[in-house]
């Protein structure tokens, strides 16, 4: 039995995790949605910042997995992709898998950046006017180099197009998967063009939602629906026509 | 003998690479740095395209160790933090590192978004005015926070408070040292400040810099010194005062 902990109200970087958990058909508990005692927002910071705890994370999610604290979402992948047979076995598939997951996690920073270009911590509203040229940077410079490159790699696997690494599929491809997804949800216009030229990937992320595990989840309450606290943000304005 | 591809003129997120060669005392070829044919440059953007790369990376630095080819600097510092007793040798003292050197790298991504809040492909000048703002809120939030964080596992390290892993030397001790190092060259005003606050980062920083390895390394050839065209960049409009 895993502890997940994780804000309860988006999907975010939590979410690559969830996926994984779900597709490996692991028990856990989503800790911070729980109500009641030792649940709720309240258990993830105290797994944040109590001072019992010895090797504490800079933010969530985190993962407890019997004694082991794991943080960075990165981290906690790499550790259940190797226990659950989602990364290749050998070594050099293990890293190869990792390197593919550490540069979807450079596209998320750069996704959270198109509505948050100044300050995390400041609103939206008082960052629009950059939020826009950023934005449109985003879509027409770095969203066609990431998917371009995922492409190219599905395309160069010795092992066939299914998958990102290998024969089968890893957690890249599910993080691959949610990609496609918030970038639907939130650039919907822009998503449409990209579907005609990244066919590869976007053909993954079809492939990946109709996993029986997947597509139960996904129907499921678990999976919280996109929504404008989280990483993908549908403004209609920094959409581009 | 490993072979280093990253910019030339740059320290870069190659740099981080470079210390944990260097203290390994590891051979390696900072190819692109490096005259002739099958160098420079050319050799290092053919390593990233060729088409018959199996699994180019996305960007550099890319490490040729053997047959493998790893890109991602979190992804190499784990590989060579393996081998060269560069971190822990059990897998939660390996995890612990790795979830250390992903925060450095999530802080490092949001220093160059100090000199590019807008787009990595413009000018400095042509967001100045969106880096002013940015500027502030990372040298008013973020490194307080960055900075306290690392400074909190210092001081909580269970074997002491030399290194942020453990009793001995990690990666990410190098990269901690890195950082330090970057943000008094950019901005000095702002970190004389920190240093007096987060005094156990700053003490690190001047232990790493008196190892035998890494003190021969900054006063060598080896070490290009800081510029704008790096991570870490000077522009004293964007200091605080």
């Amino acid at each position: 039995m895993y502890l997940l902990y994780y804000w309860p109200d988006i999907q975010g970087r939590g979410e690559f995790v969830r996926l994984a958990l779900e597709e490996a058909g692991a028990k856990y508990r989503d800790v911070a949605r729980e109500p009641g005692r030792g649940s709720g927002i309240t258990a993830m910071m105290k797994m944040l910042d109590a001072g019992a705890v010895k090797r504490p994370a800079f933010a969530p999610p985190v993962l407890k997995a019997g004694k082991l604290l794991i943080g960075q979402t990165v981290n906690i992948l790499h550790f259940l992709g190797a226990r659950h047979g989602l990364a290749p076995a050998d070594m050099a598939g293990q890293l190869w898998t990792q390197q593919l997951q550490l540069t979807i996690a450079d596209f998320v920073a750069e996704v959270h950046d198109t509505h948050h270009p100044v300050a995390a911590m400041l609103y939206y509203e008082d960052q629009k006017k950059e939020a826009k040229r950023r934005a449109a940077d985003f879509l027409q410079n770095r969203v066609p180099k990431f998917l371009g490159y995922f492409e190219k790699i599905l395309t160069r696997n010795p092992r066939g197009m299914h998958y990102l690494a290998g024969r089968k599929i890893s957690y890249a491809d599910l993080s691959a998967f949610q990609i496609v997804a918030g970038l639907s949800y939130a650039f919907p216009k822009s998503a449409a063009r990209q579907a005609r030229k990244f066919r590869h990937v976007f053909a993954l992320h079809a492939r990946i939602q109709e996993r029986e595990r997947i597509a139960a989840y996904l129907t499921s309450g678990r999976r919280i629906p996109f929504n404008n606290d989280g990483i993908f943000r549908h403004y209609p304005e920094l959409d581009a026509a």
